[in-house]
């Protein structure tokens, strides 16, 4: 089994898609989206689907597909004081067309803003219920003065297709891990460009090697893509093992891991254990039903162990959901953090394994077997010799390589190669797992 | 199912019913008890049993009955120094008669007093074994200067019967609900009127609603009253499903809960789930076999879910079993605090149920079926929101509303309504209580 | 059953034995080992096992025996600077023998010494690699001019056979308690002769007494002592247990128990709860496969309830595996604390049973049985009063007296105390052990 790591400049190739990404005007639906999924496409093999308006899918229905050109604000003097050109974040999400003239006090009702943070202008959406809108900062909005204003949205809303993609990377068992990302989101760096770059890149990475289990990286709108890929691949649900909802990774908090409803499943277990190790002070929370897509893959009727990965939390830091969550906002050192912690999870679960111990009664003699003497530096021997003691003592067949490097504290590659080395010595023998 | 609450006034209410009970000189048998459990019965259908002196109760015997009529000791200038009628907790309770005359040396083989607290008269009890004797303030006791002292008290301890009060408030199942205050004490407050107050108002209150199980509401002397009951009952012990005992809940410390033997029991849930959203430090301990008719209720033949509610803890509070634990002692609010707080204890058992989620796979649709938009204030409005994602989420047939309410850290009363609004909307189907 | 307690001038005569013991040079084979075992044999009775070098042992087998007569490295001007005969921890244990003159550097591969306590000799073995050696202060080794050195070890190595020696005190079942200390190390005066003098008077001790359990006492080096008697005794092995290794007790720290493998064993609740009541702070650490002879005990394989009692832990303090273990760093006074756990430990282990309470239907009445007035202090007659409580309201048969010691916070023998009363009255019954 490969040893994945983090391959050179990953934290400047994600900052670079992030970049490349930015300026496209996603939504649930439509032409921002399908973008997006051509330059993902563009580095790896994405299929990607098209379900169109009106398709049920669950409990729901695909929805209107919905694009825009342009929109603006003029003000009484014929000025553009908002330019959907200058930021797509300007326009109500979703927003149905409009074209016509208003009074100060009428466009007010169609204004957002947020007086605690003058500075930035919100992002907002309005997918169920139609209406049109603008958003700008409190500041401009505090200095309209009365008069007659021009507003103008040129979008569509009509029948069309909701749209995401989809990267299949068969592995030695189609036994799945399912890695998510949302797409809708427009000109927002973090929120969640950051985790489509992470995932693009990890699906390139992970294509390049032999895996144990077959990975299913999505890119697909919130809410409505997961309700959709539940409701076309309900053969496959069965399949999933583990799965990662990845989102807000490029800034410099958290990590912060909400658990699977599950609680302690192995990929909660391996996600907990990486970021123990790799960050000072991890959040941990469990699950609740709230958030991105796991609150779908986590219904009770699926019930999957997916969890959600994230640095800061949506919802809790100062730039979610405004223009400062921005290209400044992430940097190419947190993306690259954020990618290492994922390729060690991954590495987790790919190699986590059980073992029994073939010479149980007493410790066996390490020394004529080669297992005594182990190199590295004064400390790490003394760990990889620990390693080997671990393995050997708790291997009775129930407890997994993951199981004992908590246990034992111990990094997991140690636990891991010296089971390897366990194995090729005859004194142990891998258990089948009758799930792959 | 009726949302119970604190009717206005409550607590005054309560309070006028321990002035009234305050001066009744009770004991484990006798009219002092009878005179008690008269009073209740102006207030609630009650059924008074008697239980004659020598009956056989599980490993007891009814004891004998005991009255009194008057006591004094006169000192040896013939002034009365010490008056059952000032204060019954002057005599020792359960006295025998005397009405004889002794010296200071003898007389004090016959006093009871507290040096730590030489202002206090102390409450103490002879059952179990015949003597005669006094209480006295330990500075009164002091002051007392050799000579021949007068002693007399006029008490009767012959055959007669133990007397209990019972009331039975049928709901819609036979499986019961056991609340229970012990009537043995004489002129204490807290010890234990303010229980039996809290217990003849809640028995009032639930008479007048249609409730899911019926409710018995026990007003007996300590342990032998448990035992007695138990013994004549054996029939109705298996429908008792939860119970609480209700003692020292009228002065304005803890509260203090003490779970049942059985530790986790739905009762203990619910009580620790309340105290901890009602009150600041609520204190919870485990169970002991040491206490009020706990004990006997979780003997380890019944092993009943009992569990103990106090505001103070018995034996830990200064005024605990001295003439400091009277009217003043015990307060109006704090009797209220402690009513609501029952209350809201049987709101929760009333309606605590385990739904299952019939649209599992993924999170329905809210908005088509009016379950997005909540009402209330902003706050609110969110936290009803969540509780219904919560009771979609953990609604799988094992989880009942009180584990979701505790898991989700909301308002129990949000989470029961949002249950009742999702199974309107056909979301969710009652798991049948097959202990109902 | 016997109560047993400690005897007098208990820590003075496990000093003596220590001092006795000293000055023998012990390896894991030889005649230092022979001697120590003799001197063992002079108190109790004990039987010497001799395995022959070459034996099959589980994975291992019975290296050569190692004798050594003198040994001492001459300066350049013929002194004798480094004397076996001053300290037998000069020498390399198990060193090969040798006979030459060498030049300073070549000698100075062959030394050991600690830089971080330049004043104190170090311990140092190689048993699984030919190699001469000498241990001597860092200070002396830096004092060392050039020139050619003179140095002589008079040892054998060659086939002979390990020793060991085993007393084993029959009980009233043949279910056995193992106790286990290593003899294999030189003049270490914590590490180890103060296990072995605190399990040689533990045995003489118990030999005088009707016990429960037979007991089997191990006098076994290190490591490959207790596969040989692993491999040996295959028909023994399930018939033990409670197992404790008994090392490093002689000096003021810790203690330090090390759980075993299975974790709660009944001995680890034993050894928690004797040395939670008997110090202030004791450390309890879960089981980990490096150690003594616990790891071959808990190897996966035997997974014995083997744990491992300490003052300070083995590698963790300053004079360990050096010439200040030595007879100034233990001291009677914490000989005797340590006897005085082991010896609670084996009370609770003889005395812990599981009842069944036959009037398990409400408090039986205690003051006719006489269990009410409990005789002692104030306090005591409380505890002993809750203590019959306790028993009469847990023993359903599956808690044991240790499960209530723990759960009440009450001595173990108040607790045992008490079930004998209750049994006496008739008020409960002793479930059968089926392992006994």
């Amino acid at each position: 089994m490969a040893n994945l790591c983090a391959p050179e400049g990953i934290g400047e190739l994600q900052y670079q898609m992030v970049k490349e990404l930015y300026p496209y005007c996603r939504s649930i639906t439509g032409d921002g989206v399908r973008a997006t999924l051509r330059a993902i496409g563009k580095k790896i093999d994405l299929q990607i689907h098209e379900v169109p308006t009106g398709t049920k899918v669950l409990d729901w229905q695909i929805p209107k597909e919905w694009n825009i050109r342009d929109a603006y604000i003029k003000d009484p003097e014929g000025r553009k004081i908002v330019d959907f050109n200058k930021s797509n974040l300007h326009v109500l999400n979703y927003s149905a067309p409009v074209n016509t003239k208003v009074s100060l006090e009428e466009l007010k009702q169609h204004l957002y803003s947020i007086p605690e943070k003058p500075d930035l202008i919100p992002y907002r959406t309005s997918y169920y219920k139609e209406a049109w809108g603008f958003c700008l900062t409190h500041n401009q909005l505090e200095s309209l003065k009365p008069g007659i204003y021009e507003v103008f949205i040129d979008a569509t809303l009509k029948d069309g297709a909701l749209t995401y993609g989809e990267c299949f990377i068969p592995g030695a068992s189609d036994t799945e891990v399912l890695l998510s990302a949302h797409v809708c989101h427009p000109s927002l760096a973090n929120d969640n460009l950051s985790g489509i770059a992470l995932l693009s890149y990890l699906a390139r990475y992970l294509g390049e090697h032999a895996l144990r289990y077959s990975y299913r990286i999505l890119f697909a709108p919130g809410t409505i893509g997961s309700i959709t890929w539940l409701a076309r691949n309900a053969e496959k649900v069965p399949r999933i093992r583990h799965g990662l909802i990845v989102s807000c990774v490029g800034d410099g908090g958290g990590p912060t891991y909400k658990r699977s409803r599950q609680g302690n499943a192995e990929i909660d277990q391996a996600v907990e254990y990486v970021l123990g190790r790799q960050f000072s002070s991890p959040v941990v929370q469990d699950f609740s039903p709230y958030g991105y897509d796991e609150r779908n893959y986590c219904s009770p009727g699926y019930n999957l162990a997916v969890g959600l990965l994230e640095r800061s939390k949506y919802g809790e830091f100062p730039e979610y959901h405004t223009s400062a969550d921005n290209l400044e906002f992430v940097r190419p050192e947190y993306l690259e953090q954020s990618y290492r912690a994922v390729v060690e999870i991954v590495n987790i679960i790919e190699s986590n394994r059980r073992y029994r111990n073939l010479m149980p009664h007493g410790e066996p003699q390490l020394g004529k077997r080669g297992l005594y003497d182990q190199t590295g530096g004064a400390n790490e021997k003394k760990d990889r010799q620990m390693a080997v003691l671990w393995v050997l003592n708790q291997s009775d067949g129930s407890m997994s390589l993951l199981d004992i490097a908590r246990k034992s504290g111990l990094p997991f590659q140690y636990i891991s190669d010296a089971a390897s080395q366990i194995q090729a010595a005859g004194l142990a023998e891998e258990v089948a797992d009758v799930r792959l």
